[in-house]
Parts: C-alpha cells; structure tokens; sequence
C-alpha cells in the first residue's frame, strides 16, 4: 500500500526516534522544566535569530487553539481563509479556546487571503461598537489549505493590513518547514521580519512522532500562556519527550532536508500525473501537496493499486472560478513526506497511466 | 542525584520505548483510527471484563477533564476531595473543559471522601433548584492525592451514594496499577462492579511516556467524546505513539511489575525513614508515596547528597486533626517509581539516619 | 425630531406601563414563581395551540443566544443568514451562550435562506467525523433583517431540510408581530406547525418596555433551560415586571394592533419614498422596515429636518446581483413602530420629496 | 400574607415606577446611549465623589458575574466567603462568565471574611505556578449573606491584604443602602477609599422594579465592559428604563430613606422575637434580615396566620461553633423592605408570642 492520504500517516524518522530512545536516561524535572525543552527553546531562537518564548505540545490543534486564544478575547474576531484548517478541520477548538472568538472566513483563490479581501472582511465589524465583535488577530497558513505558499512578501502585506487594525498576525505552520523550502526564506524572513507575532511551529508532519511549538516573539505576548497551556491539558509531564524530538528535528538540517525531500516528491507525482491524458491539477504544487482532478477510472486503477489519497472538497470555493469537477472525476489529495519514496511516486504514476 | 520527587520525573521503561520504535513502520490511519489504538482498546476489554469505549490521549489533566465534562453539564456539582489533584493541580482544567462547571472540595483524612462527607456536601444542593448548581458527579482519586488507597468496599460506598443522587462517579487513576497492587483486586472490581462509570487510566506514571486513557463502560456516556477530544487539542494525528505504549505497558504484566516494584520500594522507604529518630509519617503508605515529616537538620543532609523530594503542604487538611509541622521540621513527599532501585532507597535511608 | 433608526427607540405602550403600574402591589414569589409569570405563559399557550415552556427574559439577544444553546452543543454548527442579528448584532452571544458553537452564515438575497444554500452549507459538515464541528441547529430570522417576511411555506422548506438532518430548528421573532400580520397567519402556522422547534418571541420593539420570551413547544428540550437561564443572570427576581408586560402586550390584540400599524406606517412611507425620483427601495418592504437607497442630497435635507433613520450595510451581501449605492448616494433603514404617526411619516415623505 | 421571605418579594416604590412613566415619552437612543442612563452615572459620579464608569442592568447575578468577569481571568482565583451568594445562589453565573475562574470559599463567622482567613486561603495558590490557578480577587458582600455588615475598616482590612497580593477587590452591594445606613458612612468611605475596585451597585431590592449598576473607579479596568455586557445580554434595548430607575432612586435621599426605614422594621421585629421564649438570633441584626432559631410549634403558627420567612441552612458554616439548630427547631430568614409596615412586624411579633 502506498498511502498519500496525509503527511501524518507515517511515523516519525529515525534520527528523532533515536533521540527520544537517548533522552530516556536519568531524572528531568517534569512539566516542561526539563533541559530538553529549554534547549529546544534556545535552539530556536538561533534559528529565528530573535528573542523567542516556547511551549512545546502535542498537536497542531492545540497549538493552533492556544496561540490564538492569546491574541484574541472572547469578543474578538479572528480572520482566516475561509477554508483553512483552523476554521474547518479542528470542531471549534479556537473556538473553545478563546471563549468563544468568531473566526471570520475570508475568500480567497488557492487557500490565500489577500490584503484587499482582508481589509474588506475587517470593515465589517466596527471598532468600538458594541454590538459587534471586535478584529483582533489574523491566521495565515502556510503552507496553505490548498498546497500553495505565500511570498514573504505576500504575508508582509497581508501582516501590514493587520497591523493598521491592531491585529495580531498568527503563522499556522503545520508545514513550516515545506513552505521554507519553497521561499528559500529564512524563518526570520518568513515571520517577524514579515510582522508574524505568534507561529505554530510544526514538527509532527515532517518527521517527529507528535511536537509541535508554539513560538512567541514578544514575551508580553506569552505573559499568561503557562496557564492556558497547563488548563488545556497540553503541558506534558515527561516534557524530555517534546524537546528531545525538536533537538533532534533541527540538528544538521534534518528538517531542511526532511522537507526538502518531500517537497520534491511532489514535484516529481505533479510532473507525473499531469502528463496523463485527462488528469489536471487544482493549484499550483508549491510544496508537498498534490490536488488533483481525476477521471475515474484512473483513480479506481490507483485504489485497486493499493495507492491511497484524501478525497478532496469537489465544492471547495478555493477553486478557479471556471473549475468544476465533472461527475465522472474525483477530486484527490495526495500528500508526501520524508518517508515518501521515489519508487512510491513512480509506482502512483505508473499505475495512472496504465 | 536520587530524584523522588514524583514518578513523572523518569524516562519511559524501555519495553515501552521498544514498542514506540517498533510502531514506527508503514503507514497507518491518523487521528485514532490506527490498528494499535483499536487494539490497545480491545485489551483493556479483556482487562477489564467489560465492554469498554477507550480515548487515548497524553496527559491526565485531559483525560480527568475530558472525563469530567462527560459527565458534568457547565450548571453541575463534581465532588472532588479537597485537595484532590483535579481541584488543585489542573489550573481550572475541569472548570474550563465542563465550561464552568464547580468542583466542590470534600474534606476528608488521607485524602479520602467518606459516604457521609458526600452526603453532607450533596444536600447543600437542592435538586431542582434553578439558583443552585446541580449535583452531577463525583471524583475519586485511587491512589489518594495522599498515598493512600480506597478499598473497593470504601469504592462502593461513595459510589452508592453518587448513584443514589444520580451523579456520574469518575476514577482518577493517575497511578490506578499502584493501587491495584495493593488491593490485590482486579480491574473490574475495581470500577464498573463497585459503580465506577468512567476511569482516567493512567500509564505515563507507571512506565509509558505519555499515555493516559479514559475508559467509558457505557458507550451512551462516551457519545460526543469524540468531539470533545478532538476540539481540545487531544486527538494525536499520529495515533501509533500511544496505542503502542498502551499495548506494551499491557503485555506480559509489564504494568503489574512496574507497580509492584514502585510499591514494594516506598514500603521499602517508609520502613527506613520511620526507624530514623525525628522522622515520622502522615499517612499510611499504601502505594508508592511516602509523606514524611522530617527535622530540618535530615532534610539539608538529604539535599546535600543529591536526594530530591517535593515539598508538601504543611497546612494539609488532609493530615490528622492533632498533626502539626514544626518550625524546625519540613513536610516532604518521596515518590518511587518503576525505575527506583533498592540501592537508591539505601541510600536515602542512610542518609537520613547518618 | 423624528427617530425612525430603529423600533426601540421609542419607550413602551401605556396599555403597557399601565399593567405594570397595577401588577405592583402585594407580594410575589420571586424568581419568575410569581403568578403573572405563569399566567403569561398559559396565554401564550392558548395563542400557540400547544403546550409551551415559556421562560421570560428581558433581551432579545439573551432569548436568541439561550435558545441556540438549548439546540446546540459546543462543537455544534449553528446555520444562519449570513447577515442574521444572530451572527452580527450580538457581539458574540451565541458563541458564549452555547460555549463555542459555530455560527455559519448561509448566503441568500433579502436576509432569507432558502432550502437549497442549507442544504449546501450543512453538506460541509460531514455528520460523525471528529474534525469536524457537528450541524445541530438552523436560526431563521422572521421578519429578516432586510425586512422582508418568510411565508409559512418558506418556513416550513427549511424546517424540512434541518428535520432531515436533525437539526433544531430556531425562530428569531424579535419581530414576530410584524411578521404575522403580514402573513395572515396564526401563531401556531407560523411555527410548530411549519416544523419550529424553539422561538425568540420578541415584544419589546412593538410595546413593551423589555420583555421577550423564549418559547418551547416540546417540554423535553428545556429541561435545563432555567439553569441557563439563571446561570446568565437573565432570570428577573422581580418577574412580575415581565409576566405583565407580556399580559397587557397580549391582551386585546395589542400586539396585533400595535404591530398591524406599524406594518402600515412602513407601507405608507415606502410608497411615498418611492414616488421620490432618485430613490429606490434595496428590498421589498413586508413588514415594518423600509431600507432605502437615497439621493446624498435627499438625505442631507432629511437630517437637518431632524428625522433619524440607521445608515446600512452598503457592502451587504443580501442585496440583488446588480444592486450598488452610489458615491453620491447614502443606503437608510427606516423602522416604524407602534408610536409612528401619519404625520411623522407625510413629514418624512413631503421633506423628501421637497 | 406578610411575606418577609426575601426583599424582591415585593414590587418597585411609586417614586420609582412614576419615573418610569414619566420617562416614556419621546425617542432615546437605543442600547445604553440614552440621556437617563448618563444622568444616572454622572449622578453616582457625585455621590461617590469619584470619576466613575458606570453599567445599567436588570438583575445583581449579572452585575456580580460581569463584575468578577472583569477582574479574573479564566484561569484565577476569586475569594469570597464560603456561603456568599455569588458561590452559592447564582448556578455558576461566576464561572460562565469569567470563563471558568474557580470561587475559593473562605470560611468566617457570620458571613464576614476576615484578614487572616484570606491570607491563609490565598497562601493555597502559588503565584507563577502554571498547575495552580492565579489569585485574582476577592469579593466582600455588604450586606452579608448572614445579614451582618463589615465596618469600613473591616472592608479596608481585607482590601488591605488583596493589594498586596494583586488582587481586586469586588464589592458585592445587591443591598448597598442599607449597609450604608448601618456604617453611617459615605459610599466613598466603604468603597474606593477603603480599597474597594468594583461594585454591584444593588437597586431592586430597596426599591427598584429591577436596575443594578457595576461601578468602576478606574476606567482602564471598564476598558472592554461594554463587550461583556452585550454578549452576555444584559445591554437593554431600551435604556431608558434603566436609567429613570436608578435617577429616581437616587432623588432626594429616596434610597435612603427606604433602606432606613428597611434597616428599622428588622430592628423591631428583632427585638421582638428576641423577647419570645425560645427564640433566639442566629447573628446580629446589622442591616434589614432577621435570622432566627424558631421553635416549631412558634413557627406553624407563623405559618398559620400567613407569615412567610425563607427556611435557611441548618448546617450553615457561618453560624457560631457552639450553634445548632434542634430537631424541634426551625432555621428561618425574615427580611425587611422599603414595603414592610410596622404593622406587619407588630403581626409577627404577636403571632410568634401568641
């Protein structure tokens, strides 16, 4: 089998299993107060080049919920694509944790909020009036919903919106390190020196066995974030587990080339399954994600095959305006990873275009 | 250093850590829909001689939070004792999972509700009663927050008084296998035959790494539990990591000899630092903690050697109505656990009587 | 000056101050256990043909945002007009109210959802599947906020489409009155009988002084609605004040009265706007409401004659494909009450016009 | 019937319904813009002789809840005494709105908190540590729920000990006035002269149909009231009736007077169930409620001649150590109004000595 459905249906790599094996010796203070998580922290302000306050967790949700629950009350109005993650694929937990934030959809082509439609979406709830809840914080994904990755230049714009309305400026970066790869970016460059406040750092999709971060570059910012971290559940006790996996991620570049290679698969099944008759693709592949439009027959070939993808959202308004999936197409995304070979890819194609 | 501060200070045992690496092959489904989480469920049924409905997550802050919102509406009562973990040691965990629901603290010696404490603190509920919030549940710890063990008549009791009134009864099992040991009664005995409805099952304390799961023995009760652990951040993507924990903590009694051993060295403990003159203890020592009372003098020749214990709350009131700390005295809790070894006992005694 | 920016800008009806100064002598149970309270509800009993569990409040936000918590858990998807009060009127009441529920705006001219944008909306939602929060609830707003009416047969195809996927389903009525009358129908047409589950039964903005009721007809989904009540602070201890408003504003046809000439003033005064060249009307006026498009110049000569009417949404999604307000153009939402007059309107119209 | 169960039993004053009427005439701005709403603040500005920021509503469990709302987060600690009524009578109003803080009772005689019984209570919660919760504030009733009235330097005292914990200080005033008429103090001396931050301004109970106002003395701590005010329901649509309430309430002493006359009709009725054999006072009757030790067969005769008094809790924990109440005894409340005849108390007395 050959299962494309998600970057998270692999495991972790080996490096970062070797490291959580090697960290499992000897006492650490627990709830995060270990030397792991403290190093991870240390490490990654080198990285972003910049004073930064870490809380190491478990899932991409949680850090996604938590990090936008410290940018916004229970009032406020969190703007996002209207088809990400954070607004469609977590059953409400910012939600849940903010106290009740209303996350506003805002339109956009291939998973991406442009300034115009922000600015738009923000002039509906009016400062200081009662009656409506009040903009508060902005989410980007990137890499988006859609497999495609904003510019630094397009979250600078997007961010230099948010800032005229005294918006924090959220990063969720399930796939950080895809989109990196793709702008040949620094992180820096990627997030504060773009105006990104806060960013959920992903590890888990690219190589770790559950990590994730959440990264603050103002520690005002952060200043209750224990608390909240800790009432959700998210601060583990074994905290050497969370930062040993990070150690581990970011040494000699092993998330750079994690992605890198992922990165590449995609490339190399796009290349591939566009050059079969009848096959096109949804967006751009700009990272590790592949949305294509089959017929059906190809894609009964492909299951028979053993080869497994995510059935996409054939009404997703992130589509072209003129795209529409015909009754005798599937819309599919494939997703590959660190582990994904290039015999898999050649496999998938292959059987495409039997 | 001898670190005895609690048992969550220690690594994972490495028949866990195997199973992880093990896990670690092919693809598997996400978000708990793996084969290692439907497995681990299908085992504890057997465990536990019951058909059971199993959510695995990473900490016990969720899983007693998660546990308690099933069975609390946000107008309920839960009965917690006093100074039980969930009314202090969550950061409001419960109130924020129940949305709002109020833990009403029990008092009680060693930790422990009586039927009679219950009944008292329920009647000042009227059922009914808009103004009032309304009697939902009650929590018992096994292991008390005091090193202490419910016996499963003393279960029994309170559970018959919580049915009685209709509350939903939960099981805090942050060290369930410690309490077990000392029972010398099965799982089932336990919980669902002494009117137990839900466990927090805990494994992280007794070998896993992360691991903790919350056990329904009515799929009526674990109906919106899905959703519920999902939208808190709770539900792992890469699902393997705790069933395979669980299945090896399960396996060949691992979990029994990782208790047993943790229990036999605080007895180990307690008899040693008992014969030391000064030294006396709070609490029977009916599982893997040992609340000592110590001169000062012990104390510093304790840390001097490198020996960790925490700190406890002199104005416990929990601790017998005549028990006071001295001035000159400090109140100290010693955890063992699965990777406690005998010589390391020796040598706190030593210490302590040197 | 003549204030028509909304039909709760004027104070109550006499009839209405009236009951209330008689309802003030004597002793009465507090806590809505007085017996004007319960007499309003036998009333409305009568008036709805159904048994009914009324609970008397004294805002149409908390009437709204209670009932949606009564059909909707926190991971629950609430559908809505997209430009509903609900959604943006209410700075997040409904999110509080229900812990974090979903609102999700359906798209529809004139403030209506229609069965097939419900239908496409609730398909986002897939039923059972963990990420996603769960479709419980539609709210439908009757009068709409652009002022036009459901029919009974409009009410009762969406009531169709929320019964095939069990949603609850909510009737807003902060204008009820006003709706009735222009459908011709009876209470009981307009709701259960349509397939309404829960109604917000507004009174304040036809004559009362504060005074909305929330309307169950099946017993079983308001069990617990007094401890949200009271949980909210909305449960009055002096009832009285609320059970005879709602007597006196039920009494007699006065709401009928009250609510069939405000219809008239808005008819009267839509014709006479229209026959103004320049104006024109963004949508069909059918209750008390008239929203229209104005000459800068027109509405200039308005204000200075001191009639207020509310500046609308120019962007608003409700109105038809091809309509705009133009740069030299304001867009007013013009409310007629109980206490418009004849003259206040000919003044209106003659200014305009002049 | 003499009902003396509570003093919401009973309807509003003339003065203050007159001014309702009168208010009703012309068009306000709608939402709390209206003219009477910011009389009514500039008038408590001179009264407290302080700039204010000041918040109408209808009922005191949302002036308490909003109020601790503003001073807690969801992850804090409010003390307050064990029995107050924001722990016990409101079903968790506290919790919904501050989003789950947790109420730590605090025990004391009569109602009253004191210095050192906070101290001790607030020593529980260490400061900075993520698994406890965060003290926050304290909340003092004046009145108090036994009736007693904390002396200026009492308030002063505990807000002594809140300040140097960081902790703000609510005052609970649902009857303010007739606390005021005891200390014969200013309402500057017993708030924020004395340390006080927030106070629930109570109106109804001395005479109000329903009004209660949440008072700051700092506005930064205002700064987003008027978002939890909305989206909790509480901004009336018709301000007017709030604001014309609490003006007349406050014109020419009028509330003084009536708490005056309040606070006097408890003193006779005191003093004469005092004088009837067997009867005797639980705490000391400082304000306007009598809390007595009744006889059963003196209390079937109150109930006989259609005297009614609120049945209290036997097992209160504020009653003196010495204290019980016997099995052929009743435990009762009779509170005293603006309403109450001396006539009635003279009916009382009679029927109980009879």
């Amino acid at each position: 089998m050959i299962n494309l459905a998600s970057d998270n249906v692999v495991g972790a790599s080996s490096h970062v299993l070797d490291a959580i094996v090697a960290a499992n010796t000897g006492a650490e203070a627990a709830y995060g107060a270990d030397h792991f998580s403290s190093a991870a922290e240390a490490r990654l302000a080198e990285i972003f080049e910049h004073e930064v306050k870490v809380f190491l967790m478990t899932t991409g949700t949680a850090a996604n919920a938590l990090a936008l629950a410290a940018l916004s009350p229970p009032w406020g109005a969190i703007f996002c694509h209207e088809e990400s993650h954070v607004a469609d694929d977590e059953c409400g937990a910012p939600e849940m944790f903010t106290d009740g934030a209303k996350l506003i959809g805002v339109p956009g082509f291939a998973g991406k909020i442009t300034p115009e439609a922000l600015e738009k979406a923000i002039a509906r709830f009016p400062k200081g009036v009662a009656k409506s809840v009040q903009p508060s914080a902005v989410s980007l994904s990137n890499v988006t919903e859609c497999g495609t990755v904003y510019s630094v230049e397009e979250i600078a714009r997007v961010a230099e919106v948010a800032r005229r309305h005294e918006l924090g400026v959220h990063f969720d970066g399930a796939r950080f390190a895809n989109a990196m790869i793709t702008l040949g970016a620094t992180p820096a460059e990627m997030t504060w020196k773009a105006g990104v406040d806060v960013v959920s750092f992903g590890a888990t999709k690219n190589g770790c066995l559950a990590c994730e971060a959440v990264i603050f570059f103002d520690p005002a910012r952060a200043e209750h974030f224990q608390y909240r971290r800790k009432r959700s559940g998210h601060t583990l006790s074994k905290g050497r587990f969370l930062g040993s996996q990070l150690i581990a991620y970011l040494a000699h570049d092993h998330w750079v080339h994690n992605a890198r290679h992922a990165n590449r698969q995609a490339q190399l099944l796009a290349r591939g399954l566009q050059a079969v008759p009848g096959v096109r693709l949804a967006w751009a592949v700009e990272a590790n994600e592949v949305f294509a439009i089959l017929p059906k027959a190809i894609a009964s070939r492909l299951s028979e095959a053993g080869v497994r993808a995510a059935p996409w959202y054939e009404s997703s308004v992130s589509l072209a305006p003129h795209e529409t999936v015909g009754s005798d197409e599937v819309f599919w995304r494939f997703v590959t990873s660190f582990a994904t070979t290039t015999e898999d890819i050649a496999t998938v194609i292959a059987t495409a275009a039997s």
